[in-house]
This record gives C-alpha cells, sequence and structure tokens, in this order.
C-alpha cells in the first residue's frame, strides 16, 4: 500500500475497547481523517480467515496504518493515534508523565476493564454459548471481586486528583470511562458511596470525545 | 523530595519482571545512574503498609523518579526509562513504530509473561502455599494452553523478523527473552521445533544487557 491510503478502524460498535479509540481519535479531532469497518462479532467475523490474518488474537479494535500495517491492542493504537496525530497529548510528554500515564492506564484496564470483560465472558452468559466456549466461573468471580476493589481504588484516586494520571486528561481516563460503561453493561454495581468516581464520570462524560 | 534524588528500582532479584527493567536500563547504559533496593517478596515485604505505599497493587517491580513520583507496571516503568535516559530507543519513535513495539510488548506479556505466571501462580504450588492464597487451578492450566500457543506464535512471528516487534530490538524482546526465562523456571517446555524462537533467543541472549 501506497502512504497516502487512509488510516481504517476496525471496530465492533457499543463494545468498550473499541470506544475507546474513538474517543482517542475524537480528542485529536481526527474522526474525519479515518474509516471505520464494523466487525460482526456477534457473528463471529472476528473468528475467520481474514480477520484472524489483521489480528491472531481475534479481538476488535484493530488499526490499519496509512503504510497499511495492522496494529492491535487499545494502548498501542492508542499509542499511534496520540504520535500520528496533532492536537493535545494522551499519553504524556515529559518521561513523567508517560510513566504515570501508562501505569494508570494499565491499572485502569487490568482493575477495572478487564477485570469486569473477565467476569462478564466467564462467571455470566456472556455474549452467549456459540461465543464463550472455554469458560472459567471460579476465574470469573474472582475477577468481580477484583474489579470491586478496583472501583474503590478509583474513588479514593479520584478524591485527590483531577483526573486519573494526575492534571491533565489522559488515555487512561478513557479506559476508566469505558470500563465503567462495561460494568453497568455486565450489571457491575459502581455504589452510589465511590462519590469521587461518579463526580469524576460526571466530569468527563461531558468532554465531547465521550459524549452520546 | 528535590530533582536532584537518584532514581531508585524496587526489585526482587531473580524475578523476570524486575529483570525487565535493569534490562532496559543497561540498554541505555545507565544501569549506574539508578539505585537498587531488593524487596523479599518470599518473606512478604510486598504485602507491606510501606511497600503498599508505593505501590498498591503489592507488585514489583517498582521505580521512584528523580522526583520522588511512584511508578509500577513494567511497560510504564520502562517508559519512564526510556524517556529519561538519552541512548537507543526501547520504545519507538514513529507512529508506527511506537504502535507496533506496543502491541508486541503486550502480546509479550499475555501470551508468555503473565500465561506462564498465571500457571505458575495458579496451577503450580508457585511459591508456596504461605503466598499464593488465592488459586485456580482451572484458569491456570487454561492459561498454560496459552503459553504454549504463545511460544508457538512467536516462533512463526520470528521466522520472519529480525525482532519481536521488526528490524529494531525494542523493549519487546526484553519482555519474551523473560518470558521464556519464567517458562524454563516454570517448567513450561519451550519445544525443540521452535528453530526460529530458539535462535532468536540465542541471537538476543549475545547482548549486554541480557547476559547473566
Amino acid at each position: 500500500m501506497s502512504a497516502e491510503n487512509k488510516i481504517t478502524v476496525f471496530e465492533t460498535t457499543g463494545f468498550p475497547n473499541p470506544a475507546r479509540i474513538r474517543a482517542a481519535l475524537a480528542e485529536k479531532n481526527a474522526l474525519d481523517q479515518v474509516d471505520f469497518v464494523e466487525i460482526d462479532v456477534m457473528n463471529k467475523e472476528h473468528r475467520t480467515e481474514s480477520f484472524y490474518a489483521m489480528n491472531p488474537l481475534g479481538t476488535v479494535p484493530v488499526l490499519r496504518t496509512a503504510e497499511g500495517d495492522f496494529i492491535s491492542e487499545s494502548t498501542a493504537i492508542t499509542e499511534y493515534i496520540d504520535a500520528h496525530f496533532d492536537g493535545v497529548s494522551l499519553t504524556g510528554q515529559t518521561a513523567s508523565a508517560r510513566g504515570k500515564i501508562h501505569m494508570m492506564q494499565r491499572r485502569a484496564e487490568s482493575m477495572v476493564m478487564d477485570a469486569v470483560g473477565t467476569y462478564f465472558h466467564h462467571a455470566t452468559d456472556g455474549l452467549g454459548p456459540d461465543l464463550e466456549t472455554n469458560q472459567c466461573s471460579q476465574w470469573g468471580n474472582i475477577q468481580l471481586a477484583n474489579a470491586k476493589n478496583g472501583l474503590l481504588y478509583f474513588d479514593r484516586l479520584l478524591a485527590n486528583s483531577e483526573y486519573v494520571a494526575g492534571d491533565s486528561f489522559s488515555m487512561a481516563d478513557i479506559t476508566l470511562f469505558y470500563g465503567l460503561a462495561f460494568a453497568d453493561f455486565a450489571k457491575v454495581e459502581i455504589s452510589a458511596e465511590l462519590t469521587n468516581l461518579i463526580d469524576w464520570r460526571e466530569k468527563v462524560g461531558q468532554r465531547p470525545s465521550l459524549k452520546g
């Protein structure tokens, strides 16, 4: 492919990790510089030869770069987007900021997004018996407990921090925001006592990138 | 703390994730610019109040920055090191390189390092009954199967790629290298048929940063 090819994002509407990529693109004012292709996960389009050729792990989202390379894993895609497009930094510009943002990005994943996801896919009906073929309910329930601890951790953190990784909005806020959306979807309760977390969610939810 | 404080790494000798940080520092020729503090995991020093104050997840390694902030999660620490010290880039300098390196870093973690780790901690005696208090052997064995698939995936990848993320050595090579060391330790067999993987391991193992 030539360098002039438009960047393409392969996504599944309504799923939390693809939503992170749309939010990152919106923060960079770059949504109109990218083509989107819908992957029909409910009909196993992510488990076809042609999808595995893009991402052998069979997960959405995937981004095809201007040069024709395929990038998967949401943090990696966000790194690509942040470096490729001008605008506000989502991944940090100093060593300290980069370290802290990547730390909090990982915590938002492991303590909320992925913990909720493992509970959903392993300890509930998930996407249904046709897609959830290797469940481990004991592990799913361990991750439900981890998710609850994760929500409490971020509530305490946000008592003293404007954003997840400090004074500036970053990719870690996007990840936690959609982690909470996934929690709602999977019926993991966000207790009304977590007022710092709920206030932060209300605040960042006003950003155009996270609306709708 | 003042900005002149020396960077400190809290590590546990012989553990695979702390080894990644030493390797990253060695690649940057910065080992002598950092203090190291040993954390006695076998005696639960990582589960003390003072350690949780540095890292609420209780994992090693942790890095204290020159400004006195604590960074945990190996990828985040590597981002800090790569941005803070001069020298070769371990995380990439273009959008495409950053995207690909972060993708492969995550795959080296999820498909090898973390898959082996979950098997070790959940489906074997791990670090012993005093430390392995919440085991899930079914999940551990699912991850053993994932680790074996991961080794096969990287063997095929390295048939056509000099390094894990392309033509240049990166943090993803460090992660896979110590993932294989963890596999040896946990008695996860690296089949002699995986000749591309074994040849790559022999090659990168010659680097001063990965010796000894």
